[in-house]
């Protein structure tokens, strides 16, 4: 299924859209941690096989990010080995952990700001898992899948000299507003047959600047969801985005960064597309 | 004021301390980033003084964390010159900044676990500063001190080998379960005359290990939430920790890490004492 919040921010209500492609009321609340870890899939699949939801005219309504109040969003970084070398960086042994304020997801059309101050703003598409069980201390990789509600698509935009150049971690050029466009579909687990075979790409101003495929995922999904179990308890409704491939701005000539008005497009196969224009903060 | 909440995990009610002593009702749902934003402070102070508010009987009450739900945590790090030179690290040109999961927040009387495969886990007594305010590029000190709602202890566990051994960045090992006891008291800011003249100790097993003062913080509170405000928006609800001093297992000899049975106890001056009994995860 694909799970979406369609409305004014902060407004969105969720729908699900059919195989005709209608969106429809789910007649439930939200989707959230609480709706992922109380069965709330298996509630929406069989309304929508009892045709039980009611149609809603998508005509006029703003996608919003198809997840409400991520509890944290934890990021992978270097797991691609292009993007690794790009960066200048040498491939992990394991996986690099770091975090983004959960605040900074919007949505997939929504604008993306340039940060004050900041001339490096970059992007960086990424499949994002999000969390529909409690995740701690899992033993296999089968029980790290069991944990994945769905995927989506993730922008991690990142500020590279608040990242890199401003001292000590990464978090300061992560979490800027609006730094994480998600979505446009929550896509369930059980639609993706594998997560590693997702061709991904991100183009701006029309340009091809990122063209990878999850195959190449240094640690895969199942890996990363296992892997981050030992370090801290996942909780449903958390976001993990699990790296981007090679062509960030940072490892292209000249380092064409954003500027505002300059246009991202991301897709993901089975996963949809997001558009976002740059604006300044 | 101190606002506190008691009862058992996952059930808590606000409860305010009057001068004599006694816990009251808030008649408020909770204390978060919902009841900072709205002004509800000084309805609790106002109610407070027209002695509406009934009073609860604390016998038998846990005592939990005094905020629900924080959005985020953002850690400063490396915030006394002492403590970088145990490091081993330099005195930060500007402030350090990585985050911690927010479900990492525990009362502070709850046990802390030693994560599974942990011989490094540390304790760091801090300020931790609550936001009350939106606070985005703030222009001035005075803002910044304006956005803060009031001031808690929080206990910034953190595994050193997670954190600094494990390959990228710092936030892998601060984020483990049970890593942020907080408490017990949110204490309002209009109650703390200087957030830089709080004396800070931590004891282990009854020995004194970190014994500061907020007076020797490289960056002050009013410098830290408005610097923060650059690369990220502050929202009601957020914390912050804004360092720790020297002494710390890893900046003692031998490194006397935390194994199960011991004993933490953490006090600043004005904000009450937290005593945590270390166990196994």
């Amino acid at each position: 299924m694909k799970l979406l919040r369609v409305g004014p921010v902060g407004q969105e209500r969720p729908v699900v859209m059919d195989s005709a492609g209608n969106l429809r009321d789910i007649g439930e609340p939200e989707i959230d941690g609480a709706f992922l870890a109380s069965g709330g899939v298996a509630r929406v699949r069989q309304a929508l096989e009892r045709d039980e939801l009611p149609v809603v005219d998508p005509e006029g309504l703003r996608i919003g990010a198809p997840l409400a109040r991520p509890g944290k969003i934890v990021c992978i970084g270097l797991n691609f080995s292009d993007h690794a070398a790009e960066s200048g960086a040498e491939v992990p042994a394991e996986p690099v952990v770091f975090m983004k304020a959960a605040d900074t997801m919007v949505g997939p059309y929504d604008e993306v700001l340039v940060p004050r101050g900041s001339v490096k703003t970059d992007w960086e598409v990424e499949l994002a898992v999000v969390i529909g069980k409690r995740a701690r201390y899992l033993g296999s990789r089968e029980e790290a899948l069991d944990a994945v509600a769905g995927y989506a698509i993730s922008n991690d935009v990142s500020e590279r000299e608040f990242q890199l150049e401003r001292g000590g971690q990464w978090d300061k050029g992560k979490s800027c507003e609006t730094f994480n466009p998600f979505g446009p579909w929550l896509v369930t687990a059980d639609e993706i047959a594998d997560p590693q075979r997702l061709p991904m790409r991100l183009w701006v101003n029309g340009e091809l600047r990122q063209n990878g495929d999850s195959k190449n995922m240094i640690f895969d999904v199942a890996e990363i969801v296992r892997y981050l179990s030992q370090f801290m308890v996942l909780e449903p409704g958390d976001v993990i985005n699990t790296g981007t491939p090679a062509g960030v701005a940072l490892g292209l000539p000249g380092r064409p960064y954003l500027r505002a008005g300059d246009v991202m497009e991301l897709e993901i196969e089975g996963l949809g597309r997001q558009r976002q224009t740059v604006g300044q903060a």
